[in-house]
């Protein structure tokens, strides 16, 4: 079995940037991944606060990551006589498990993998809605993102999914666009701390509608409105909303490394934030996965390369 | 006079990037800064580790970055009916002082201007040597940076100027392309721990010079030599080197905030990686002037990103 120098686990801004930067301190590095992208390639209006590109879609900024990572892969690196050289297998993650220096990496499709250090970076995927249009609405309408679609929503009205702090949070962002801001929670009271609340009446744009059992966004081309249940009376109301925001939180894929990691309560992997470093030496983690607290493009892109830098230094010491 | 909710100190990445976030949040912001580029501006060879872009030159991506803030300042956000404004003023800071909760910016053309919070990304240069033919060779076999450019040097001879760990880390990283490198250390021994010295000796192509005095680099179009002085014998000696690493330490200027942030040995403002926090609330820092250790354009922007979003949070509070 080859034993790789590196092995990275996910193909997002954290992933590919980690890839980048370790196949240019010459390492031989295994990058398992679904898909490219993360959730950049789910995104489906533009991007605007990655530095360097004032407008860009997902797909065409996540192709520009991935073709700049391959540049690295075997037969570019031959051609190019450059130094590194990244493998790519399309995979998923199952296990990580500490083999006496090594690590060992079992994968869906069983295959096993060998490398002195990884690097986890698998994201994090917001909690899905499950209601119908939802997935029908995305990009048009549906966001999981305030800060990313925010500003989309000048002067509308939007509701956001999610009584929690999270909600109300981002319902107060909102509020730097949108005209009325309605706060849906399925629980008899919101969840959100006294503060975020206060914030959120502050801003004399929210509303917050208790016992909302969401039931369906609905709309033509874009959404329209959406349709929730009074759990107290059973009624349903239509709501005209032309932004629906998720903020019932997020799902990291963590479980694969149990035992070798830290979690905080949201699942996110514990890190040392200078250096990508867990708790376990030689496993580092980069990008949504982790517990800074901001998920942006550009803030998983620098983990990446703190993490690979990191890792680079480990495999040193190992020598 | 004006009260900026944000003041950003520096136009580099970590500057640009916090400007970029901090006005889609539509805060009024000030920029000041005495040129736009920091360190990446005086690059002369291709940057290719800036995810996105394979290979560009540094003013070639400084002018993208400046070009993504621009987008925010005045005429253009009016026009574009874009969210946020930023000021941009080329001066350069010389005393940060916190005037009751807000923070009062003195520039060295005797400005003086108010801000809710600010964010420090000032950035740090690399302390230069000032001998004969440094400048003449930047980007040309002289390097301050060698993750941008060690690749360069592939089969090449080099020398690294400074025998401390830095000037030994450089060394061994070099090992992995260049087939000699000289560490010239002006000190009768290298002040290097054991460590470092032991993996720079490992790589059998490391060569300490000690008591080395350097008189001048000399070359054609490129560097071809150094010429250093040994200080016991007093006799002058040429060393044919193709690059010339310099790791004399680097020079953070964070003076004018004395007083309101911690301060590493290094002058680096200690931050909460995680947020960019400092001990002062509503001052923040990001890039190569913080505690971060590693030192990279992406880290840098992400660092930004993180600061901006931690003083929107911070003016959301004072509210």
């Amino acid at each position: 079995m080859t034993t790789y120098d590196l092995i990275i686990i996910g193909g997002g801004p954290a992933g590919i940037t980690a890839g980048i930067y370790a196949a240019r301190q010459k390492l031989n590095i295994l990058l398992i991944t679904k898909d490219f992208g993360g959730q950049i390639a789910r995104k489906a209006v533009a991007i605007e606060n990655y530095p360097g590109f004032e407008a860009i879609s997902g797909l065409g900024l996540i192709q520009k990551f991935e073709k700049h990572l391959r540049k690295f892969t075997l037969l570019n690196s031959r051609k190019a006589n450059l130094t590194g050289q990244v493998d790519i297998e399309r995979d998923s993650v199952t296990k990580v498990k500490k083999t006496g220096k090594d690590f060992l990496v079992l994968t869906k499709s069983k295959n096993q993998l060998q490398g002195k250090a990884v690097i986890v970076a698998s994201g994090a995927d917001p909690r899905p809605l499950e209601v119908p249009g939802e997935k029908k609405f995305i990009g048009r309408g549906v966001s999981y993102c305030v800060t990313c679609d925010g500003p989309l929503f000048d002067d509308k009205i939007v509701a956001v999914i999610g009584g929690g702090n999270a909600g109300f949070e981002a319902a107060v962002a909102l509020s730097s666009w949108a005209k009325k801001i309605y706060i849906l929670e399925a629980a008899p009271k919101v969840g959100a701390d006294e503060t975020n609340q206060a914030k959120a009446k502050k801003t004399k744009k929210v509303e917050v509608i208790t016992s909302a059992f969401l039931k369906r966004i609905q709309g033509d081309k874009f959404v329209n409105s959406l349709v929730y249940q009074d759990k107290k009376t059973g009624k349903s109301f239509t709501l005209p909303v032309e932004g629906v925001f998720v903020e019932i939180g997020s799902q990291p894929a963590t479980s694969f490394i149990k035992g070798l990691a830290d979690f905080n309560d949201r699942d996110e992997i514990v890190i040392n934030p200078k250096t990508g470093e867990t708790k376990t030496p030689g496993l580092f983690a980069a990008g949504d996965a982790d517990n800074v607290p901001f998920k942006q493009i550009v803030i998983a892109a620098g983990e990446g390369a703190k993490a690979a830098i990191s890792a680079y230094n480990y495999l040193q010491k190992l020598k």
